[in-house]
Formats: C-alpha cells, structure tokens, sequence
C-alpha cells in the first residue's frame, strides 16, 4: 500500500524548493530544476544543442537572466527581477538604455482585469524585450519621467535539456507520461504537473513490477516535445497512448480533457477511474490548444494523450499570472489528482482478458464458499460506497466497492475470452481492481484462466 | 381471434388450483403441479435421476415434506406447515428434538421490515433445517421455554421434474420459452409465470399454424435450466433467443429486461410490442442475477433471452413473503402480460421481408382505389390511437393503428428487399401487424412479393 | 460577392409575374410559365406526350381552362373563375347544365375551419369536376335555388411540360435541384420554390466556375418527376444527391427535411450550413410524404434528397388555400432561403481533403506571421458571431467566424488527408468558408497540398 500521507509531504517539498526558481524553454533556472528532480527519483538529462532542426522548428539560443530592473530618474526600482521572475518577459534580449516613458510603454503588460497580478509573457522566437508588471504598478508611473531600463541577460548558443526516463519490460506497449517544466514562478501551470509527474515516475519505479513500459518526460512545452519527438520518430509513432500532465493541483473540479481519438483504451481507462472514485470530471473535448497533446497528436504522430486536471490551464482567472502562486494550490489537492492517475496506471498495467473454465451454466459457487448457504434472501446492496470526491478539498479517497457476490457473478458471466477486464468495469458497475482481485483468486482455484 | 375472457377464466381456475401445492426443485409437490399443468396442453414430463452430473453441478437428492411444526412446552402448535408450507424452509431436513429458545434461534427466519409475512427460504446444497414465521410470531414467543420441533421430510434419490414442448415446424428457426414453477405457495412469484406460459402454449398448440419452433419449459430454477442445457447442450447452442417468464400478474408496471446482447431481435420485438400498445416499461438492463438467464446466456451458450413482467421480482416488497398470494396478483393483470407475449411471438412468426415490384417512383395508388381521388386535402390523423395499458388495472388491449394511406406508403416505400417488417414499423411507426396485413393484400395484387 | 438586394428585386418581380397564372400538371398555364423563367435563366422545355408510359404511371391527357362559372337562377356569378383560379377544382372536366343545391353540393369544396379561405382541390386522374369556395360563400347559397354550371375546360391529348438545365463539368459527381410548378395562384406552396430554384440556377450558371455538376428540374409534382425519371433512369440512378426547393418563404421558421438517409453529405451539409448561419431550423425526419423525394428516393432510385423549409407544407394553416397569397411570402424570406441554399451549394464545390506537408509535430506559425509574437496571453474569442437569422424578418445574413489562430491550427491538425473540409467544420466548429480559405493560402505558402 502506498503512504499517501507521504506523497503529500514530497510534493509539499519539491513545491517549495522548485517554486522560486526561474524557469524558461532552455538555461540555467531549467538545469537546476531538473537537478532537483532527479534527487528525487532517476531520470536521465538530454540536452539538444542550439540550432538544431526539428521538423519545422531549431532549437533556439539558450537564455540566462541574472537580473533586470527599471528605475525612475530618481534612482529608485520601480520593478526588479529579484522581487518576482514574471516581471521579465521570457527571452527578452540584453538591453541598458535611459527611454522616456511613451519609448518603454510598449514594453511594458499588464492586465488590467487583475490590476494586482502580473502577467507571464515570452517572447521566444522574436527578438524583443519586456517588462510585466501589475496594471496598479503601470497606473503609478510618472509619464513625464525618464526611465532607466536594464535587462541583464545573454542569448547565445547552448542547449535545450529535457529529462527522460523508461521504465518496465522492454517488449510490452509503451505508454507515455509528459508534462513541461519551463514556466518560471506558477504554481499550478506548471509546477503541479512537474511535481505530480515526478512522483509517479517515483512510486511506479519503486514499487511496481511493471506489466508494461512507460516513457516519462520532464521538457520546454513545444519545442521540447518537438525535438524530443524528431529524436524518436519511429518508436513515438508506435506508442500505444499517454497522459500529459498539467494544472493538477487548484482549488477547482476536476477536469479530463480527452485524446483526439475521444474513446481511446486512455480515454476509458480514466473514466472508468472517475466513476470509481464518484468523481464527476469537467470533460473537456479534444482541441489542439493547451499543451503538447499539440505535438504527440500531430498528424504526424496521433499518440492518443489525454489530461486530467485541478483547475485546467485557460479555465481559471489566476492562469499565467503571479496569483498562481503557492497558496492556489495544495499538496493534497495535487495527491489527490496524483491518485486518479494511479489508478489510471494500475488499470493499463492489469487490463486482460480471462475465460471461465466452466462457461456452461453458472459456476457453482455455494459448494465453493462463495455465495450465501440459506436462498430466498434479497442480496446485501453494495458494502461501501466509496468517499466522494469533494471538489476543493482534499480526501482521502476510497472507490467504491460492489457486492461481492454480484462481482463474482458479473465477472464469470463476462468472461468469455472476448471482455477485457475494462469491459467487465464498464458493462457492470464493478470497480476494475474488485474484478482484477476475483480473476486472481478465481485463477488459483482452477475457475478462469488468463486468455 | 382468440377469446381474452376465457383466458381469464383459465388463469383464474389454475392460479387456485396450483396455488396450495408446496412445490421445490424436486418431489411429489412440483411433479403433482405439472401433472395439472399438463391437463391444460400437451407437455412431455422429462425426469432426471439424482445424482447426475450436469456441468459444474449434480442432480440434489428429492425432497419431500408431509408435515412439520413447532410445539412449545406446553404442546400447543407455534408453527405449522399445515397452515402454510412457507413456514418450513425448502430442503429441510428431517428433524425431531426438544430444544432451548437459543437452540432454536438460529434456525428460524422472520422479516422485521415486513412484521406480518412468513419469509420464504432455501437451503438446497446445505444440509440444514430451518423454520420462517412472521417477526410478529417471533416475538412473541417465550425465551424462557423449550421447543419441540419436528420435521417429517425425507431426503434421498429420486429425481428432478420437468415439462418439455417442442412445438412447430422442426426445420425452421427455434425459440425458447421457459419458466421456474419451484416456488412454494406464492403467486407472482412464480406462479405467475407457470400459468401464463401454460396458457401461452396451450394458444400457440390450438390456434396457429406455426411458422418458426418453439420449445416450451417448465422447470425447477437454476438446476431444471442447467440439467436441461447439459442434456441438450448442441441444440440449445443454436436456440434463436427466447423469454424467461415470471413475475407479470402483479398490480405494479409493466417491465422488460433485456438480453444479454441489449438489442437482439427478442428486445427489438418487445420494444415494438411495447409502442404499438402504448406502454412504457421499466426498462432493467440485462443484469446476470434473476432467473433462468443466468444459465441460457452464460458464455457457453449466449441465449438471448428477456423478460416481460408486472412487480418485476426484487422490486416490490411483498416478494418472496407470504404476501405474495392471490390477493396480491389478478387474472387481468396476468393476461395483460400474456397479450404483450403474444404479440412478441406474432412478430417472431411474420417476421419477413418484402420487395416492391414497382420500386421506381410511386405505386398508383389512385387507380387502385387505395388513394383518396380528390387532390390537395391535408391527410386525416390516424383513426384509433389504441387503449393505453393503464398500469395496475385490466383493460382491453387494443394496438394503435396508423393512417392507411401513411400505412401503405412508407411500406411500399421500404418494400426494398433490406427492411424487414419489424425495421419498417421500427422506422415508420406504423404497427407491425397493420404492415403484414397491407404485405399480404399488396402480394395477393401482384404489388409486392417476399424476398 | 452576391448582390443579395438585386436577388429580393428579382425575387419580387417573378413572384408578382407569375402568382396570377393558372397552372396545373399540364397545360398552357403551365408552359407560360416556363417562359416566363427562362426569360431570367437558361432552361431547356421538353414536353412528353400524353399517355407515355412512366414507371406504373401514364401522361394525362392536358387540360386547359378558359373560363368557369355558377351563376343562380337570377344570372348572378357566384363563383368565377377569373376571380380566383383556385375556385375551379384542378383537371375538372368540361360541364355547362343547370343543377339543384343538392346535385351541386358534392361538387363543392370548403374548409369550415378557415371560413375565408378557398382550398385548393384536384382530380387529376378521376374524371370529375368540382368549385372551391370559401364556407362563407357555401353558406349563403338558397338552397332552394337551381345554379348554372359551366366549365369551360378542355381535356385532350396534349403533353406534359417541364424545364430541365445540366450545369458544370460533365464528368463529376452530379447532383440535383429539383422543384415542382403545377400548383396556381398559391405563394409559398409553390411558388416560392420555383423562384428560388430559378434565382439559384441563375446564380451559379452567371458566376461560378462549377467544380460539380448540378441537374436543375422545374416540373409538375409527381407525375413530372416519375415521367423524367422513366426518361432518365440510368442517369438519374447515379446522381450523388440533392434538394427538393418547396415552401421557403413564409414567416415562419426555417425548417429541414432530412433525406431518406438521414445523415447524408446532404444532411450534412445542410446541417453545417445551418449551425454556420446559427439558424436552429424544426427539423423533420424523413417520410415519404410531401414532394418528389417520395420519386427521388423511391426504392429504385435512392436518391439523397432534403429539403430547407420556411413554413413547411402541411405546417401552416394556409396550406393550399387562398391565404397563401403574396402577402404571405416576402422577397426578403425567399432570399433567406436562398442564402442558405447558396452556402450549401458552395460546400458541395468546395468540398475536399488536404493534407499537411508538415505534419509532424506544429508547423511554426509564429516565423510565418501567422501566429502572435508574444507568447502567454490568453487568446482572443472569436471576433464576430455572425448576425443570427431572426425568424419571420428579413435579416443581413454573416455566417459567424472562428479565432483565426484556432482555425488554422484546426486546419493544420486536421489536415491529414482523412478529414475532408466538411469533417473538419464539423469537429472543429469552425465554418467551411474559413477553412477553405485557409486552405487555399496554406497551399500557396507551401504548407498542405489538396490530397
């Protein structure tokens, strides 16, 4: 059993050491992050040098930022890259140079409809500079005055790193987990996918004989996943489907955005997590938006890959902003989501597909100890029906159970050769580990056998 | 046409004919009910021997019960099965011995939800004893006081009884029809289902020159149905579907329950069934608990097989208690259900299809005088909307008929050779047998002929 | 772009020229306007002779009519003829004798539920004549009065008149416009369909290069369109699909007839259109009722047709009486209709499969100056949503636009040489004229070929 208690005071841990650091789509502040993941669990680091082509993109310049600052005339920082790293937009250029105020106005973001957030803006692949800052901030500038601008930072040649991990027997079907740690200082998008992605890999190369093979990967959203994908082309055009794991960890509902495919083996498998658990997810249709379901999904690709998500990125009003900050998100919220993917994994990990070995008529199962002596009596309802999900607080959480005699009768009158373990959960109502359990004991006693 | 009023009659001298016999899966009781069965139509009487195996299970010793009650210390009779035979538990062993209250505790059953019924209960594959009385009963009884309890059974070989019918042409497709008639003294269930399948065989053997095989039940539930697969095991496999009848003489509503294929013939035919005579049944999904389904839809046989019923069994409270008699259940009720059958198996006979022989543009239906001559009027609404099934109360059934002209057209409209007359009134809404009625008038005017 | 306003112009002048006329399935009525049609389009007339054979039908003798009147014993017309066509039962045979109330009464036609109407009646292949009044009329008659009949008519071999035009490259799919003209002085049954489908065949034979080939019928209902299909058979059997043009202008709302299929390119189409335009039409499934789909889509034939409706046959209270006069249509409701028949027009042109040339991962939209430069910000919801067509008035119609940068990425994840542009609108929510426009600049830069 896992000690979920434990999970939640590692990712408490890795939030807060990772949290302050600034993070882009390649540098230093990403090194270190990765640095701190792998004292947590192994990965492998990859660095894909600058220039290099990638289908229709090349890796760009590596960024490093050391500091950046406006000061009035007087002398005084109006706005410092010390104070927050969202106040430079990511990839702005070196630059040191007095402007009047109409020569920094379009350099400066801001977003009037949260006048005390400041916005996450980049800037990637057109040179340019800038600085984000509260709309208050902007509001309080003296538009007479002369500004000192200075951007201490360097775009030159280096590398693009990304961590990479296989886990499980080499022959079986691989699945995929991805998620993307260049945002700098936000808390739910991304650094709840980065935490949460981190202790699965953690618990599932721990505890786990694996039954199948599973690619993690910790990379830049876009082009990490591009060039990943252009390093890998023929073994990422085989994977069997994934998850790619973001905004996991907010006070909101759940949500499931789907795979292109819409019923894929990855789209089942999650809501039959979801009705397990009594959880009532946002389901969010497939769109080639959000993140790099964009490139695993490419025409190119069609790796089925879905989201689970606490406060999906787009949907809540804090999103790109300083407010997603460590008190929007809470390590049992992130536990919790961190739980449904579990579930997720056991489910690919157990899914097959049995045969009762007495198809004819019912198995007798009163001789067997296996059903109730005394006949006539309404069957018992289910024993426990499982904690809800209470959106927004974090639970410990319990799926549901059916009556065991109905799980046993379900599960021989469906085992044909021909429903998988999935099918049985999805046709019956019985949760999948109570039908993996019963075809395990059934298996010793001589009743199924595995197809 | 058949006389619905005689088969009220019929359904009202059986149900108190059979309604005092304790019947169980085996003995003199179940073989004296369908000795009287048998007096109604032509049924074969198949004896199977004590003992023989029959896939996972065997043929049970017979069990046969002249008396047995319970005397307190003064010798005055608690509990007598003379005064009803659900107060011994089926399968009871022989017994006779004085015994304390605490002895006796475990061997008696009440309902406390229900304090005035005597519950009904089994212990078949158990070697046991057991007495159920009324919660009432049971407490009043002295705890302070011995007990003589005797039970004058015997239990030793013998064999299981059955009834068997195989009606109509041995060439063409088979269905099954099948029934349980082991339940003591109740009346829905399933005395119920023994009676309506009597008489809907008994109108099947009289009135019609049949068109497809049908093979008739009546058996002990669970052991009867697999005794009966084991011993029929190949032509059983080939059975076109059916219905398992029970429980459809109750004051509650009308409801279906599916095969295990969800959209089979036998569920389609029973839909339609449904919206000709305007009743809207609870609907039961397929479930793997119940009756004799359990044993012809397991894997090794796949029967699709489904249930019409009135207080569906589990589902009203009176269920497997004393107060399931006939008080509880009328003969209307019971011959309602019995026409929804009927029309199920009219469907099943005719079920054809047709092809126009004039498939380009209309047929003139004008010269033929079965088109209104005058030109440009709106078409009347259909003439008769039929009598809606009020639940709980007998009506005259009457299916609703559809615009002749509408009738007419969509049929020569799907007259292709692929629609089959039961798709026709599925897509049409025009009620199947006013569709085989035009087949025949248009194939007798050389308009349409069977494909 | 389309000069709608010149449409309503046009639409307005036809309907005024030709309300007046006294059509029928036959006759000089009927070739006149003929005429008058091609005076605005390029159609061919051809005429089949009376008593061809057709299918199980036979041409008609013609009718003509020159006059008809009852007069009562004083010499007074009571109904005429030249008042309103309507007032003479269509294909009433000649007749001039003086009657009682009582022999007249069968011969006359009323609607006592709309007392000021004159319905619309025929008799087209029973011999017979008949007057149409409206109830109040019936009701004032002395029915102790004598009446003179005359009706000058002429029944004679004669033939059947119809308009027929192939427009657009021979050897593509082909399909078909078709709409019936025998009905007199009526508005929006029919003679709104026949405006329409002339203005839509004017339209695409003066402005468009046609990529598809279309058949354009303007035919007598019925016997027309079995006469042209017995001609045509072959030819007609292979046609991809079409529309029936029927009741498209009055104040109601839209309404969408299905074809027989159900979820045709046709349907498709239509639907598409519809939810582009944020038209929520009554949607009517098919039956073989209403117009010639019940010829098209006959057995023999199965040719996809539907049909966009405004005040759909049979849903109108003036259905086939005087009522439906001009006050009842508008010129601005017609080209409504128009509008959206025009937009699936262009769907059927327009209608392919593209596929990406760099389907790997994104295509770098930013570097092409397709996609914002500064990253982070949410993006901007779609910048129109179209003027919503306001049932019962004449509207400005805008098919609503999608997000530019969601529709190209639609566009491109989409483009894999599966989806055609039709799939890709109905997945992706973006309207057809937008991604085909994509498509032709995405060409032109080099980034997807048409597959």
């Amino acid at each position: 059993m896992i000690n979920w208690d434990e999970q939640e005071r590692l990712a408490e841990e890795l939030l807060t050491r990772l949290f302050p650091i600034c993070r882009s789509i390649t540098g230093n502040g990403l090194r270190e992050s990765l640095a701190i993941i792998q004292e947590y669990t192994e990965f492998n680091l990859v660095e894909y040098p600058s220039g290099t082509q990638c289908f229709d993109w090349q890796i760009p310049d590596e960024w490093n930022i050391s500091d950046a600052w406006i000061k009035d005339s007087s002398g005084r920082e109006i706005v410092s890259f010390r104070k927050n790293n969202l106040h430079v937009m990511g990839y702005s250029e070196p630059f040191h140079k007095r402007l009047s105020f109409d020569e920094l106005r379009p350099h400066l973001h801001s977003l009037p409809s949260l006048p005390d957030a400041i916005p996450y803006r980049t800037s990637y692949y057109s040179r340019n500079w800038g600085f984000c800052l509260t709309d208050r901030q902007l509001g309080q500038l003296d538009q007479s005055d002369t500004f000192e601008v200075f951007i201490d930072a360097t775009l030159a040649p280096g590398s693009l790193s990304l961590l990479e991990s296989i886990i499980g027997p080499p022959e079986s079907n691989e699945y995929l987990v991805s998620t993307y740690c260049c945002h700098p200082s936000m808390a739910n998008d991304n650094l709840s996918g980065v935490v949460l992605t981190t202790l699965l890999h953690r618990l599932m190369n721990q505890s786990l004989k694996l039954n199948k093979s599973y690619r993690f990967l910790i990379l830049p959203e876009t082009i990490g996943a591009i060039a990943y994908l252009a390093h890998h082309e023929s073994i990422m055009r085989q994977s069997s489907g994934g998850f790619v794991v973001t905004t996991c960890a907010g006070p909101g509902p759940f949500g499931f955005k789907t795979t292109f495919q819409g019923n894929h083996l990855i789209d089942r498998v999650i809501r039959q997590t979801m009705r397990e658990y009594t959880v009532e997810p946002v389901e969010y249709p497939f769109a080639p938006d959000g993140s790099d379901e964009r490139q695993y999904s490419s025409p190119g690709f069609r790796i089925p890959v879905a989201s689970i998500t606490r406060d999906k990125y787009y949907e809540y009003s804090f999103y790109h902003t300083s407010l997603d900050d460590l008190s929007f998100v809470t390590p049992q919220n992130l536990v919790s989501t961190l739980r449904l993917y579990w579930s997720c994994i056991q489910k690919l990990e157990k899914e097959s597909t049995f045969r009762s070995l007495n198809p004819n008529g019912e198995v007798q199962l009163g001789r067997r100890g296996l059903y109730p002596q005394t006949g006539g009596a309404l069957k018992q309802s289910a024993a426990g029906e499982g904690d809800k999900i209470e959106d927004g607080t974090s639970d410990v959480l319990t799926p549901r159970q059916a009556d065991p005699v109905d799980a046993i009768t379900w599960f021989l009158f469906l085992a044909d050769g021909e429903h998988s373990l999935l099918s049985m959960a999805e046709r019956s109502g019985v949760p999948f580990d109570q039908l993996y359990s019963i075809a395990l004991e059934l298996e010793k006693q001589g009743l199924c056998s595995a197809n």
